[in-house]
């Protein structure tokens, strides 16, 4: 775990380090997942099966072997301890309220020349979701990605998650129940997002593709944005913790470790300028450590990408949080909605002692799918506008026309367009002669 | 041009030619863009001089000779013709007014027991417009794509457009003027796009990069996307038209050629179930067509790339429309406003004879930046939006914790991640102590 001091003459090349935490190299991943994504384009199904095999290690022979059925998510669901199904149900209701103030309405704007302008909102028809399999599977993640999916109204919502040795998650399965998701292929990385992608015989093409995923996932993504739409690419999860004097060490300590115990490459970074409180969050965290479950898969987090960062005072402590842009952001202050309105960038910001980041991860509200590795200066945490697009709305009167027509024909002949602007003056000629 | 019938045996097989219009194939460009990324990432500055020496056939040698100033763009603006002035300030005031109605407000809900959850809406700090030049300058592109940057409230607001043989267009400068743009890189193609996505000595990297361009930019777009974030990844522009029997045959083909005068590449597709109208329309693009400066490119978007199909009725016009999902729409029928809540997928929506395309090229107000290709299905306009990011807010007071703390930690175990919960129970237990 590193510490580093502003006052450092070091400070500087550090810091640059962790500015770089989330620089992927994908040039080299990146023909790997293309030579996938282009087996799917062109042998579908097949394609599929054999990347299975592959990366999964079982063997899907016909296209319902892939597929996860409505029977088998009711039967999890029906399997799940009244504790658990309640604390699913709430977690579900806190995410669906939250996401609810979000939606994206359609409106007109008339004038009273006859003029109409807006804007109409329209959710996607299908989305894709992609949720990791693997080491460890996350039903809350599915929550995550389809309830802004459900409050968009996309009629469509495919899911594709990962089963290593053919075995779904129960627990992923009751939340796909729970969320109505009867469209549901025990297909991974790249693949997956190939899949819904470009779709195959059995399988349509999506309009929009979300969710986590490795660095494979992040790539198969970025590649297949434009085909169709995405809502970001993402790396490995991190957090940024601004405390003072007066925060409490052994909150921050466990606050640090949830974000390690995530990932090896995950980021956990305390930024104070109070040098007894770091050493106290070091402590607990060097206490804690050993006896966590994901003891290992922390370790080398907290030992790799760690950083604790001794700053002079708070308003330096708000500026390196801006240039660290991190994708969760713990204000620890005395007074914590002071220091909100000076962040400039960060994916969620968690405000007080009692706002411990796993809340957000599960059923605060607010989205957990969040920009990472400085992604946040441009990007949003998931939301309803993913799934929602606009057209803008258009009509003139001949009033309307009549107003603006010789300007727009006049920029259109400065732009050596001459048809343009031929088709509003023939209009206006019209206009003109019917009221003459 | 193409006429295509839907009862006929070759529809389908056509009709998929035609939806297949915006595949741009990037694998070949990709690896060259990708190589003049790379040279601007290791060379910054002499990447660029060197750039600009191949493509734009002018050598720059010192960082300001790639420079506008604000003194040229005042210069060009008052030596504007008074009309032509008045037509930009009028131009400017609706697409400013328009785009006021998009913006992307802040705000948190409080709940009874203390919690607060929210949304803060936060402008981009510094957004990289690029404006085509070359073959045709478009102001009009620069007040699209600078107004909704202007609105969202960007602090640094760059541009970047190639000056071929090193002079500007007049009208552009004026517009930049207009916007009161005082950075200004006399850049183009993949170049611009690479130099706003990574900076360089002398200018700092942007956070997200919009407008359009050739194939060279939009693969450069799509391999900075990630790295900052962009608008859209589009291609050659387009219009689909539906009309019935009582549309203007001499609007239809206006507004039709106003499309194919852009470019070789462009579609102008009329949908219809009237043979007669087709055929009218037909004759006066032949008539039109030749008396057109810019013939050539028009003739070869018409004879290529124009397509007219012949429809049963309207609810199959509109069907077909959703299908194809293009970037403009003119609705040329007796109601429009009838068909509007019909259509799914389109870009920007023109309602009625009055509101010919041209004029939302220019000053209508909405944005003229709009996907293509297909894209509709999932892409939106340009708007305030592409200009901010949101941050969510979550602020939980003891007693939120104390209602969910439990569920949540629960949560957390049933995905194996112990900190999580313990991040959690701990703080519950010294609620429960505090209470007690």
């Amino acid at each position: 775990m590193k510490v580093l001091d502003v006052r450092s003459n070091t400070f500087e090349s550090d810091f640059e380090v962790l500015l770089m935490r989330g620089k992927m190299d994908m040039k080299e991943v990146s023909f790997i997942v293309q030579g996938l994504l282009d087996e799917i384009i062109q042998n579908g199904l097949e394609a599929i099966k054999s990347h299975i095999a592959r990366f999964d290690s079982w063997e899907a022979r016909h296209f319902q072997d892939i597929c996860i059925t409505p029977q088998e998510c009711l039967k999890a669901y029906n399997d799940l301890s009244p504790q658990l199904k309640s604390a699913l149900h709430l977690a579900y209701d806190r995410i669906y309220a939250f996401h609810q103030k979000q939606k994206v309405k359609s409106w007109i704007d008339c004038e009273e020349n006859g003029n109409i302008l807006g804007s109409k909102a329209i959710p996607m028809e299908r989305a894709g979701l992609y949720i990791p399999g693997g080491k460890a599977a996350y039903p809350s993640s599915l929550l995550m990605n389809a309830i802004p999916a459900i409050v968009a109204g996309v009629k469509e919502i495919v899911v594709c998650s990962p089963t290593p040795h053919n075995e779904p998650n129960p627990l992923l399965l009751a939340a796909l129940h729970l969320c109505q998701i009867t469209e549901v292929y025990k297909v991974g990385g790249a693949s997956a997002i190939g899949l819904m992608a470009y779709g195959c015989k059995e399988v349509k093409k999506t309009d929009v593709i979300t969710g986590p995923g490795n660095i494979f996932v992040a790539c198969a993504k970025k590649l297949v944005f434009g085909d169709v739409n995405i809502d970001m690419v993402a790396g490995p999860s991190e957090i940024a913790i601004i405390a003072d004097s007066q925060a409490n060490p052994l909150y921050i300590a466990y606050d640090l470790l949830s974000q390690a115990e995530h990932d090896e490459m995950a980021s956990s970074i305390l930024i104070s300028d109070n040098a007894k409180l770091i050493e106290s969050v070091k402590k607990h965290i060097a206490e804690i450590l050993p006896t966590m479950p994901r003891a290992k898969i922390a370790q080398a987090s907290i030992e790799n990408r760690a950083v604790m960062i001794h700053t002079r005072n708070i308003k330096e402590s708000i500026e390196i949080t801006n240039t660290i842009a991190p994708e969760h952001l713990e204000i620890l202050t005395k007074s914590p909605f002071d220091v909100l309105p000076y962040i400039k960038h960060a994916g969620a910001i968690f405000l007080g002692e009692y706002s411990s980041e796993p809340i957000g991860d599960y059923l605060a509200g607010p989205n957990h799918t969040l920009p990472t590795g400085g992604s946040a200066r441009f990007f949003s945490p998931l939301g309803v506008e993913h799934f929602i697009k606009r057209s803008s709305i258009i009509s003139f009167s001949s009033n309307a026309l009549a107003e603006v027509g010789e300007a727009c024909a006049l920029l259109a002949q400065c732009e050596s367009l001459s048809a343009h602007a031929q088709a509003v003056l023939t209009r206006l000629e019209n206009v003109k002669n019917k009221k003459g």
